[in-house]
């Protein structure tokens, strides 16, 4: 039976699954509050920690999923700090939609696919 | 060349495909007419049924993705649904969004990775 | 350290990402201008020639999520084409929600998982 690890293990969902040597994270959202600069700020910031808990970087991300809440608003602000976060040379598949998130003070939430170094 | 194993194979998608010991379940959704706590109920009991016929079960699941089409009204009537179903200290990598889904009666529908036993 | 090859790698995504043989496109769309039917038959012909720089082709998809963005309006003409193009005997686990894009010009854009051959 092939092993699977869960990181920060909570009653409805883990924050990171491990299997294979693939990292899956769950949806990650910033601090409620903040514009959508701030909370992509704290999301990556927060991705960066589970990443190396679960053992990989931001340079192994495989695959990347962010929602907006707003996206004809907030996909610039948000962009502007992606690009200065995102490894050159090291770009997930990438792919942006719009979705209204858990409440409505989340603005954005980002899933990460990576894998470990 | 590796194997792929198809589930329920239909003209426009299949309901389960299964490689190198990876389930990967079609978008399932629940029985129109319910109200969302009913059509999760119906969807998670249709991704076990799923599970089953591909050799694993929610203990393994490794992601989830939870679109919901109001989510400002059903994400709590969901959650109670789905906090009964999810078994404890295997909760999976979760993120839940507002979509609209193929036609208005459909309230729910879940995405799931999962890894055979 | 398990390899991971990027093609196409541009300063904030890559259009693809290959690990243990396993092929994450980007969300791919169509050519903004088009109805939803001439945009899906340009994404999809876009996704083929991912595929083929990837090593893989469409009788290889494991996953596939189609985000359009009016779902009411647009779900039969994409299906139309869609099912035109997926070959029988191989369709993939698929989910279709609603989901504004990019820009409002952008009406569908499909996010696969493929096999390498």
């Amino acid at each position: 039976m092939a092993e699977v690890q869960r990181i920060e293990i909570g009653k409805r969902m883990s924050n990171a699954v491990i299997h294979g040597g693939i990292v899956r994270l769950a949806g990650i959202v910033g601090e409620p509050g903040g514009d959508v600069g701030q909370q992509t700020k704290d999301c990556l910031a927060e991705i960066d920690r589970l990443l190396a808990l679960a053992g990989s970087d931001k340079t192994r991300i495989l695959r990347a999923q962010i929602w907006l809440a707003d996206i004809n608003r907030d996909f610039g602000a948000m962009n502007a700090v992606w690009d200065a976060w995102v490894p050159q040379g090291h770009t997930p598949a990438r792919a942006t939609g719009e979705a209204k998130l858990a409440t409505p003070e989340y603005l954005v939430e980002i899933i990460i696919d990576a894998v470990q170094t």
